[in-house]
């Protein structure tokens, strides 16, 4: 059967999809904060899928990696060939909460409401629309053609809000090896490039993560009788914290862009070449001026640059005191070649150089993910611009995020294949915020996308 | 009557004294805070004085500035006469409060529990016990002798703690002016230079507050997407921060030291002859090492040296954002003759002038005190040495303190005469902290010394 008549059942089957993914949607599985797992919602959701993977013909199964973990759904093919090759589907379950604040919802979020073509509700984009597109096409698959063009893993966690713990821990002791080798991950996680524009994202920056402590007298205390007489952990923080940057805004640390590979000249003619409304930023964001290294351009230093920002400062209280501590979190956006560790280290010994000998400084709360990077060139790039052409009727494009996945990296290494990072959302999905809604037009156009993608890869 | 048979007067009373103090330090008159005036406590407390005053047989009244304001308690004379100089006494009825926090106390805050010679309970040494010797003081007169060698005014507030403002509003308006001319006030909210060691404080530095909030995006955004090509307001916080000093830690602001009266000699050879305890400070602030202005000593640059202190920073939150404002609170330390509207003005000026153009910077939450100093020439200063000398067998000091009491100079300023400065109370007392104590020996020695001290200005 051709991949044009299975499309055709996609766009048969779209209403009653829909419905379907409403009823997923619906399911509260916040994984995070305080309104985390209102009811069970965790478990319902997990059911909810095992259900809908079983329907399809998979073997599917809910691992509880430990017991304090949110149960990871593995769901594969129940018989493995080696003719076909055997494709990873990632995706999450979990939510953010919803008080982020609450009252700024304007429909019940998780009622799955929706308007003028959006699903407006917690999850629908970030990421139970988008995975939910990948069952979907499995289903029109079988449905239309009774077997699939290649052998499929599925791992669905229910932790991806709040530190994907089991997943990590579930690849890291072998819980793919079985299913090995895999020829690819498709993950539906990342956003398309703009409305209309679906891309295949090339590219995530990686990140490093710390908090430092900077500690100062005994307890707060009164700067009227101790002012001039001892250090201020506010200000030997601050000091450090400034000594980050030169004059221009240039990360200061030493060695920190020593390994970061220059973009190849195809990449920055691709990038170059995109258009890029400079003034919808501006207006977005709230900002009068975009700022940044003048010799890249704006995707450049969203995608390709690294960076360092300060995220938090906490000291003392706003009264006439010199505190006991001073906090800051910082935390950079890594670029391939830079390696996590190495940079953490290097800003640990910057910000100890530029305190007094004998201050006390303490790191804690690290963690990091290294960039990840596909080759424009790799054998798996063109098959999926046309599964992507194939669903969208829209030529796609190449892209990066300047965001990180921890989890995507953590697959490559552990699996050797590439990462296709097809994203269906936008980035004005309002992921995490209120209102979170996802286009059921790019719903159905990446339930096709999938279809075509998997004969594509099917047919490599 | 001799001052000798009055100061028997006081010793015979001693202990009735210390119960009466006691009944005063049980009224929880909170004025700020979580759990302010508790059960109408600030009324009792300030009926407390009027009956109080009233049994000496001073006029007295509770007057209510504004409808929103803690009574001002005014007691006086009732009589004035040309041939008696009139002095003006200030002390504070209410008291911080206890839930700083409520579990670190080992006794009921308002138990008046007595242990080893001290009274513990909030209040007791910041203000009631220090304020009551005056009052106990005018009881042994005027029972021993009949008649009071000065005239009498007393300004007994009840928002020490919580910003003066009715005092504040009272003096402003010409509340004092009937009582003119005024030799001098007397003020017991300092503390002495250490235990056994009482002393006339000859200056208060003065105080500038101040704080600044620099705005970025219009909301905290993920510094993956965005991290490149906005300014980050911590950053920018942290450079304008960082360049209010030098690389010495001297204050960076320019023309901040301009005004500085150089210390005399006089006062530098007093104060270099005093016994310092570095390592006493070093272990009651938990610091290995006390630092400063290397020319000068340590009482010199607590006491007669400017400073500036970041209080308070705030910005973001411990995750990858880039936020949307970042703050902090700064305060100076100010001496004779800075000027705090003219330090703060080139606070601002310098900050400004390190943030990018453009960057929305906004200042709020000012306050001020100009410095207190008194000369130590003064023709008050030796009556008073003399009157500590006959209050507690003890020969006193001239000193000075680090802290700030805005309400000085807004009475000095308005009586034009000087503010008389015998602290009662230790540094070690625990002013708004836990198990607040105040000795009650030298509650008996300071009733002593105000007795003196009103004699000697009555015969000056």
């Amino acid at each position: 059967m051709s991949t044009q008549s299975i499309l055709h059942r996609v766009d048969a089957e779209i209403s009653t999809y829909i419905e379907q993914l409403a009823g997923f949607v619906r399911i509260p599985s916040i994984s995070a904060g305080a309104d985390q797992d209102a009811a069970g919602a965790i478990a319902q959701a997990a059911d909810f899928l095992v259900e809908e993977f079983i329907r399809l013909g998979l073997s599917a199964e809910k691992v509880q990696v430990t017991a304090a973990t949110n149960p990871l759904i593995v769901a594969h093919s129940t018989a493995f060939s080696a003719a076909r090759p055997t494709v990873l589907i990632y995706g999450h379950y979990d939510v953010q909460g919803v008080d982020n604040p609450r009252s700024a919802w304007d429909v019940d979020p998780f009622a799955a409401v929706i308007e003028d073509g959006m699903l407006i509700g917690r999850g629908a984009s970030d990421n139970k629309g988008p995975t939910f597109a990948h069952l979907k096409a499995v289903d029109a698959i079988l449905s239309a053609a009774g077997e699939l063009p290649v052998d499929l893993v599925f791992l669905i966690e229910g932790e991806e809000e709040c530190g994907s713990k089991a997943i990590g821990q579930y690849i890291a002791s072998g819980g793919l090896d079985s299913f090995k080798p895999i020829i690819c991950t498709v993950i539906s996680d990342t956003s398309m490039y703009g409305p209309d524009q679906p891309s295949l994202t090339l590219g995530l920056r990686g990140i490093v993560f710390t908090e430092a402590t900077v500690y100062g007298p005994r307890q707060d205390v009164h700067s009227g009788l101790f002012g001039g007489i001892i250090h201020n952990p506010n200000h030997l923080l601050v000091q450090a914290l400034s000594a980050l940057f030169d004059e221009d805004g240039r990360i200061a640390v030493p060695a920190f862009y020593d390994d970061v590979r220059p973009l190849s000249e195809r990449e920055q003619t691709l990038y170059r070449s995109l258009p890029v409304d400079e003034d919808g930023y501006r207006k977005t964001l709230g900002v009068t001026e975009l700022i940044g290294e003048p010799q890249y351009s704006l995707l450049e230093r969203r995608w390709t640059r690294p960076t360092l920002d300060v995220n938090f400062l906490s000291g003392g209280s706003p009264r006439t005191v010199i505190p006991a501590q001073a906090q800051a979190a910082l935390s950079c956006r890594l670029v391939p070649d830079q390696d996590p560790g190495r940079i953490e280290a290097a800003i640990h010994d910057h910000l100890s150089a530029h305190l007094p000998a004998g201050t006390r400084l303490e790191f804690s709360g690290a963690h990091h993910a290294p960039p990840y990077y596909l080759d424009p060139d790799h054998p798996l790039v063109q098959p999926t611009l046309n599964a992507l052409r194939s669903g969208f009727d829209i030529d796609p494009i190449l892209s990066r995020e300047g965001g990180s996945i921890p989890i995507v990296t953590d697959i490559e290494k552990n699996t050797g294949a590439p990462v296709l990072l097809v994203g269906l959302g936008q980035i004005t999905d309002n992921w995490h915020g209120p209102n979170e809604c996802f286009s059921l037009k790019d719903f159905h156009r990446g339930i096709r996308t999938s279809v075509a993608l998997l004969h594509e890869i099917g047919s490599v």
